[in-house]
C-alpha cells in the first residue's frame, strides 16, 4: 500500500477477528517499530508481544479502558527503558500501526497506567516501563473505523511562522 | 513509494539543499500529522511552519544540538496544547516524517528543551509547549543517513509474552 494512503486512512480500531497474524505481516510490523529513529539513537524502546489469554486478560487489569485487549489477537507492549522520551515511544507506534494498515491490520493505542501492575506481569526490570500497550488485529468487516474519522480542519491545525501568523497552508 | 519501504528506509537527515518542499509535497506532510490518530481523539496537537530565516535562527536558541536548525528550509514545530502526552506528539511527527519521505523529504527531531523563550518566539499561549521540532528538506545527494543506520536486532528488541520469555520472532 502508499505510504501517504496507509497513513491518512489508519483509524484506531478495538474490533479485531479471532484469527491471528500472517508471520510475514507481523514480521513486518515489527521491524517497523524496529527502524523507528530516537533521540540520541538511543534506542531506548522495546516490544514485548503478548498473545497468551491469560497474560492478555491480566493486562487488561492493569489499565482503564482496556475491555477489548483480551479479545485483541495480539497486544505489543511498548516499553520504554531508562530516562527515555515518551515522544519516542510514540515514533515506534506509529512505526508499527502504519505498518499494520499496510498489512490490513488494525491497531489501538491502549494506555497501561498502572505501572507496577504491568512489570510484575510481564516480569520487567527496574528501569523499565510500559509507554503504551497497542492492540493489533485483522478488522471484522463493516466495522466503523472509530472516532478517527473526525479531525479539526487545516486552518485550526496549522499556523504561519507564529501562533498569531496565518492559519492553513 | 511503498509504506513498508518508506518507513523502514526513514532516516534522520540533517542536511538540506536550500530549496523550498514542494507546494503538494508540503500539503500531503501536513494532512498526515493532521490525521493521526490521538489519546480519546483529544486532538491535542498543532504544527507552527517555520520558514522565516530570522525566526529560524532565534529558535535555535531556544534548544540545544540545534545547529542546522537555520539552515533548513522548514521547521515544523510540534505544539502540544493542555495536559497532552508527548506519545500523542511522536505519532504526529513519525507520521509527518514518514510521508515526508515518501516525498523524498528528509526530516530531524530537534529538541526544543527551554519551553519560555519559544513560547515567547511563537506567540504561543499558556497552555502551549513544544513537543519537538521537526527539521524538514529535500537532503543533500550522498549524505549519509546518520546513525540511525544501526539498529539493536530483533532478539534485542523483541521478546514473547514475558519479559523472561524467548527473545525475537
Amino acid at each position: 500500500m502508499d505510504a501517504y494512503e496507509a497513513i491518512v486512512t489508519k483509524r484506531d480500531t478495538r474490533e479485531y477477528e479471532q484469527r491471528p497474524i500472517e508471520p510475514d505481516a507481523l514480521r513486518r510490523i515489527v521491524q517497523a517499530a524496529r527502524m523507528a529513529g530516537s533521540s540520541k539513537n538511543a534506542q531506548p524502546i522495546r516490544l514485548v508481544l503478548v498473545t497468551d489469554p491469560e497474560i492478555k486478560q491480566r493486562l487488561a487489569g492493569c489499565g482503564d479502558f482496556t475491555q477489548h485487549l483480551p479479545q485483541s489477537p495480539m497486544v505489543a507492549v511498548v516499553v520504554r527503558l531508562g530516562d527515555s522520551r515518551p515522544f519516542d515511544a510514540g515514533r515506534v507506534a506509529q512505526n508499527m500501526m502504519v505498518a499494520a494498515r499496510a498489512e490490513g491490520v488494525a491497531s489501538c493505542p491502549v494506555g497501561i497506567q498502572h505501572d507496577e501492575c504491568a512489570r510484575q506481569l510481564l516480569s520487567l526490570p527496574p528501569e523499565a516501563i510500559v509507554a503504551m500497550a497497542i492492540t493489533l488485529g485483522y478488522p471484522v468487516p463493516g466495522t466503523a473505523g472509530g472516532r478517527g474519522d473526525q479531525r479539526i480542519q487545516l486552518d485550526q491545525f496549522v499556523y504561519q511562522q507564529t501562533w498569531d501568523g496565518h492559519r492553513g497552508l
